[in-house]
């Protein structure tokens, strides 16, 4: 597996996966009913911020990270990144792949900090993943997610120092 | 003191102080060199946010307050509010009357709850007056905020439910 910067031809290779795992509506809050245009401008980011994807050894996307400062001015010490992984390809390592190359890219920048600011309680995978990457819970928002098949769960904020 | 939705003509009276507040850089996360185009960006809200000011009985602007679905999609039933006082007529109650309004409008809209993402840990009187109205810290960013004069100092997270 190689992550490496995205371009403009993965696009239609991350459009298809994006737009499933936001239709679910179970583990992001972007719209459920996202526009590919919203998709783009949500995902594809330039600097400070940064987009990449994990391909396999025929190039296959099989997941994409973006990164960026999580607020501006006295606070952009402090990063933020999310992850999708193609649920074809989920099982292999790849959001783990993803989010060790974020913190990579967020030391290397110089950030003393990585935040995230709406993990979904029940989205156990990623609560543990980011756990075991160093991340501990800041605190929860009380029902700040309305999952389509749990009703209300919390919604973590999470945070590892660099 | 009344409060009322912003319109063109009070920009000129904001940007003041809106300038003034984030050059200071001791309480927004704002950029320190904000623009006035950038200003007028974050802070002038259309639908589903709303921007208002206080204005004394002479018209004049006291304050203004901005307020918005924090996420979006199954997210976007938690608000987010942020408040500018001009520092000239600071003591008088405006934030706190601000603070008011935009929890009687979230209410209102049927928001469950509100959230302040960035309370800077060392501007107290914004911490009591938010704690006074029934907000909590759910969590707080270890040095997530760079004070020009305190150096790094915890930003909260707020909420309180509605």
């Amino acid at each position: 597996m190689l992550i490496r910067d995205v371009t403009e031809a993965d696009w239609p290779h991350i459009w298809p996966f994006l737009r499933d795992i936001c239709r679910a509506g179970e583990t992001f809050s972007y719209p459920t009913d996202i526009t590919e245009e919203q998709g783009r401008a949500f995902w594809l980011l330039s600097a400070p911020g940064r987009t990449v994807v994990a391909v396999d050894d025929a190039g296959t996307v099989l997941g994409t990270a973006k990164m960026n400062p999580n607020q501006m001015g006295n606070a952009a010490h402090v990063s933020s990144a999310s992850f999708m992984v193609d649920p074809a390809h989920a099982g292999r390592g790849v959001g783990r792949a993803l989010c060790r190359e974020t913190l990579d890219w967020a030391a290397r920048e110089g950030y003393r900090g990585m935040q995230f600011n709406a993990v979904v309680e029940s989205n156990a995978p990623a609560v543990a993943l980011y756990s075991s990457l160093g991340f501990r819970i800041l605190g929860t928002v009380p029902d700040g997610f309305r999952h389509p098949h749990l009703g209300y769960v919390g919604l973590h904020i999470m945070f590892r120092p660099l």
